[in-house]
């Protein structure tokens, strides 16, 4: 089959070998996958990774040895594929298990090939509302309603977040409808522009004020975005972090003790919420999509996608 | 009157000018006060502080303009002195109030003097049942339990305080009631024997598994502290910074977030609990008694209580 090699580069293969599912795990074939920054980091060396990347896709069960109710489902997967055994997982913290593999990610191929594995368990069927080109974005989207999963927003909060890209916009976008009183921080004019025109007030960096935030998300993976957002948040208040950052970063831990605040780590979401609310329009991923390549073009898309300015650029990898 | 006056570097002066209450306020009569660390790192430099230090106190008012039903009792006080108006006081964290003294720590002076001032609203009438030398702890007594005022410690939860020295002995006590499977990490015999006198277990930094704990308390105030502790809490767990640090830490903030931990600052606590656990006799801090100095041998008692292995000195203030 088709598909995209990491091994200190990339590579486009047309002879990788087509997987077959395990006991538990069902073959999908990907219709539509969407490059995130983390494929763009693992390009660049993060985890070491070698293997096919990707782990934002839509496709199709096409075989699924228990299970084969699911054979000819258009699904989404969670990407973490968890022992289910383990004390982790027992405690209901499948996400973090300790033997897990990750889609694309950790010890195990992704997305950016014809076909892909995934345990039944990970899957969820997608409602003929959702138009592949929406569906592609329920990993990304669950990433944001992991906030609401952690934290409780209150429709008085005071809410900053801290980056127009693709993940600042999902998650603006999902806290906007808590009623919040929302300010998206960012630089890029037209990204901003974009939220501006779902009614989402938008700001630049010099003007937000110090300690005026019940609720800062981090969204740039920057040590400055961290700088900035620890300098905006109150006294008692919350600090999310929602990106990866490259090697460690200085920071005053006094304050965080003396002002009380609290540091959030936040990773991947729930995918069920993420499909009620792109099934019910709540969420426009439409305007994120800047471009879209065929698999077999994906070193074009990967430079795409590494351009600044640009939001999400897609892979079609089957009708 | 006496008291003991921090100006890069320690003095004890017997003319200090005795402080008039202003309206609102009390002035107390010091009993007996406690030396904390922040009162050595105060002598070190922190926060340029210059005036009376001291915030551990037991005391008697003996003047107090608009509430002369306080004159008389013995009181212990809460230490923020806040403005009670701003939006921060408004929204019921006054211990964060921007316009906030601190006694013997910021804008007001402190405890190691003969006589200290005190808004009436800050105190707290002592129980008959409570010796002086027991509530000159309700300030730190307390500090361990905004621990579980701020986060929900379960029975089932495994605990980690790292720290064997006077905070460190304090939030193991505190937590110890939850009935959680608690374990308190130092290197020094004679502190962790005090601890497993009270039936706490005690172990070395070598003795604790990466990602075994659900809540780890870092009480030391150290840099590595801070990574033991991280290394030692589990993913979704929490890590309360319960310390403050000299000058910024380098520390790897990925983790923190593929990990979704929680890092929780904590500082000053309720009162009234540390009352009712020191009446109750459910706590106990007279063993964390090391020595005992009058105020005019303040520059011997700090001296003390920088020793290594040293716990709490007082200072004899007044009968």
């Amino acid at each position: 089959m088709w598909a995209v090699y990491l091994n200190r580069g990339l590579e486009i293969r047309r002879d990788y070998p087509t997987p077959s599912p395990p006991s538990g795990e069902a073959r999908i074939r990907v219709k539509l996958a969407g490059i995130c920054n983390t494929d763009l980091e693992l390009m660049r060396g993060y985890l070491n990774f070698r293997g096919v990347p990707g782990h934002e896709f839509v496709g199709v069960v096409e075989e699924a040895p228990d299970h084969p109710e699911w054979v000819g489902k258009r699904v989404v997967g969670e990407i973490n594929a968890a022992c289910g055994v383990c004390p982790t997982c027992r405690a209901g913290r499948p996400t973090h298990c300790p033997n897990r593999t990750t889609l694309g990610i950790s010890g195990r191929d992704g997305a950016f090939a014809e076909y892909l594995l995934l345990p039944v368990v990970n899957l969820h069927e997608v409602p003929p509302e959702i138009p592949d080109e929406a569906a592609v974005f329920v990993e990304p989207l669950a990433a944001a309603l992991e906030i609401p999963e952690q934290i409780h927003i209150h429709p008085t909060d005071r809410v900053v977040v801290l980056g127009d890209g693709k993940l600042g916009n999902l998650v603006a976008q999902v806290l906007q409808l808590t009623g919040c009183d929302l300010l998206v921080v960012g630089r890029n004019p037209n990204k901003l522009a974009l939220l501006a025109r779902r009614g989402i007030p938008v700001a630049h960096v010099e003007d937000v004020d110090e300690l005026s935030a019940d609720v800062v998300v981090e969204c740039t993976g920057s040590p400055e975005g961290f700088h900035l957002a620890r300098r905006w948040v109150r006294p008692r208040g919350t600090l999310v972090l929602k990106s990866t950052y490259h090697g460690t970063v200085e920071t005053n831990l006094t304050m965080v003790a003396v002002d009380e605040v609290a540091v959030i780590g936040s990773r991947c979401g729930p995918f069920e919420p993420a499909l009620r609310l792109l099934g019910q329009g709540l969420v426009d991923v439409q305007p994120l999509i800047h471009a879209r390549y065929p698999l077999q073009e994906a070193d074009k898309a990967f430079e795409h996608a590494a351009r600044k300015g640009v939001l999400k650029v897609l892979l079609e990898v089957s009708p």
